[in-house]
């Protein structure tokens, strides 16, 4: 007997069977006795074809009116599926983002959530009744519509999981939960009961599209039980939470491969104080995210700094840097984005200092060559070639997970 | 240079190609110096789509959900019109019910505007801006999403035009304006330039289909200028207003066809005070909208009183009658679907005896049975087989039109 929050992705609420399949989650976790709220999005198809339309009209419309149009997607699913559960029989009622209170600031297409006011929600849960709330949306100061953008409904249902102090949030996907790699890729990836915050982070942060970094770390800050789960196989997924009981005993939770990875190499710069400020920052106003960094003695008195970008930043960030090669000095930049990131994410990591050692190990048996390393508190990354990658997470992944066993 | 509000019906932005002609209207208008508040209902088909949607999942959907739903349509509609005139360079704001203002009581479905609080449209006008509002819809009390019921955009344009005191509110539809008859059905008809409040009412009452009822109300009682025209054509339209100009020399200003009807007989009826009363009483209960009524002497000191209601209406008015069969006293009822009524509206007619006679010569001349004959104030209705509708209208027409000029 609690609150729960239900949030049910673009591709679960897709036609009129699928949002009866939510519907009867919906109510199942009713009739065991639970308040439950709903926070879905938009219908598979429906936010593309917004687009498609506003795109015949005006390939430039200011983003105030794409959220203006694109919130209806939202509105159009809740309203189904509230449908849905009044032909089951039960008390319910949808809600739009500004009805439920989301207030965000101005930033139209990628808003941040400043408050939910959750009055009018739980004055229907007060009335015993199912609250269905569009995801993705909510009003800012001028009371016009924006949206959160990507990952956005995730935020929305951890945002009211938060504020209504809820005792479980669960994200309904298409996958059963959260792996220990991909298992399109990775043969032997088995799904984890739990993980922790950091780890789901540094996870989502590496490419396992799960959860929305957004509501991790919101999930995080505020204490929220996460649980990642599938909509359609009925099974338990994986609890993300503060400490993970099984942590102990577990020195890796997952092996995650991100391909969107491209790596600038800076040859030839002088050694002196200042240099890799003057480069990053330049970056930073170049809007290029910068990721694994790595700096190296060069010849003849200079030295070499390469980093990491995402593929669709590389271009941008050469060019910025090519139109500074007097400035800063350099000789050439050495692009390369025929590569990718393999990396083991764990909690107990930086206290094993053998995890480090192992996956090496396990790279250097399947001659797989290592361009760059990157360690954190709870990773490890390597950049390996782009033909490579599956092989490296594979092989890393038999290292750990078939020798060690996890839980 | 004044304020112009501008209704746009679902034809009218039916596709992108469309809805850039709404906004070529809207711009021409705003470069003419005027203020415009434009008003759009949803496109074409997307009502419709909706529909359907719902229907899939719950064919009983609450009418506070099927609402939620429905006004997505005029949002999508506005927020693209909006996209249009931004690509044309001008400044333009689209706002949904709530946004600007409209509050309406909880009739889902079927909502009246209770007020429009029109701060944000001003402030919008204000900074000259041109402002696009979602027609059909507004907001409860309980701040949840009304639809107004057929008709609802014109109600919407006509109750925004008065609060801000708009010097003129035009209709766009598909049609040129207000003809003397339904010119896909009658040759010869004529369109108006000018119509009186009340001569448009009974027209619209009478199945003239350009304009609903409530919006013609409402106009009259705050005395809103209208305007009916076309989207497409780009002529003048019909002006309606208090008093036409052209009022005095015109006795018939048009004629109306209505094949929506079905009449009722209840025949054998006790010739005894308040049986009248007993049987309006019931229908009224019965939320049944009775039109022409008759009540004739019948044989053995009985009456008979027959009457006429929407063909929708029809079997519900004879079962609700034939239960209560015994405590009215009567001998049978009659019904008759296979009926139509064909009227002639004009303000001047009143005060021109000669005009009725002039009618019912018409359909003598034409061999055509009248079955009812209703008068009022400036109009003059008669039954007919719905087999000769057309006909009466087209013989009525003749005589009226093309032997005495019209303006």
């Amino acid at each position: 007997m609690g609150l729960i929050v239900q949030k049910f992705g673009g591709s679960s609420v897709a036609d009129a069977d699928r949002i009866r399949n939510v519907a009867r989650i919906i109510t199942e976790t009713y009739r065991r006795g639970h308040k439950v709220v709903a926070v879905l999005s938009a219908q598979g198809d429906t936010t593309d074809d917004l687009i498609a339309k506003a795109a015949e009209i005006n390939p430039n419309a200011s983003k105030r009116e794409m959220d203006m149009l694109l919130s209806t997607g939202e509105q159009i699913s809740c309203s189904l599926c509230a449908m849905a559960i009044e032909a089951m029989g039960y008390p319910v009622i949808s809600l739009t983002g500004w009805q439920a209170g989301f207030r965000t600031n101005s930033a139209y297409g990628d808003a941040r959530i400043k408050r939910v006011d959750v009055e009018r929600v739980l004055t229907e849960l007060d009335k015993n009744t199912i609250v269905i709330v569009t995801g993705f949306q909510g009003i800012n100061k001028y009371d016009d519509i924006t949206t959160l953008g990507r990952g956005g409904s995730d935020t929305s249902a951890v945002a009211l999981a938060a504020v209504l102090q809820a005792d479980l949030c669960q994200i309904f996907t298409d996958v059963d939960g959260v792996y220990t790699a991909d298992p399109r890729h990775v043969t032997g990836a088995r799904m984890l009961e739990e993980i922790t915050y950091d780890e789901m982070l540094e996870l989502a942060t590496l490419g396992a599209q799960v959860l929305h970094n957004r509501s991790v770390e919101m999930a995080k800050r505020y204490g929220v039980n996460l649980e990642v789960l599938s909509s359609f196989s009925g099974k338990p997924g994986t609890k993300v939470k503060e400490v993970a009981k099984t942590m102990e005993k577990l020195h890796v939770s997952g092996v995650a491969c991100d391909k969107n990875v491209a790596r600038l190499a800076v040859v030839g710069l002088p050694d002196e104080p200042g240099i890799a400020f003057k480069i990053f920052s330049l970056m930073a106003k170049e809007n290029v995210n910068v990721d694994i960094i790595l700096q190296s003695i060069g010849r003849h008195n200079t030295k070499d700094i390469s980093f990491t970008v995402g593929k669709q930043d590389m271009e941008r960030a050469k060019q910025a840097l090519e139109a500074r090669k007097e400035a800063l000095g350099f000789d050439h930049v050495d692009v390369n984005d025929a590569i990718a990131k393999v990396s083991i994410v764990g909690a107990g990591m930086i206290h094993n200092p053998g995890v480090a050692a192992k996956m090496f190990e396990a790279l250097y048996n399947a001659a797989i060559n290592i361009h760059m390393i990157a360690t954190s508190e709870i990773k490890i990354s390597v950049l390996v070639d782009l033909s490579e990658a599956d092989r490296a997470a594979q092989v890393i992944h038999d290292r750990f997970f078939h020798e060690v066993g996890v839980q």
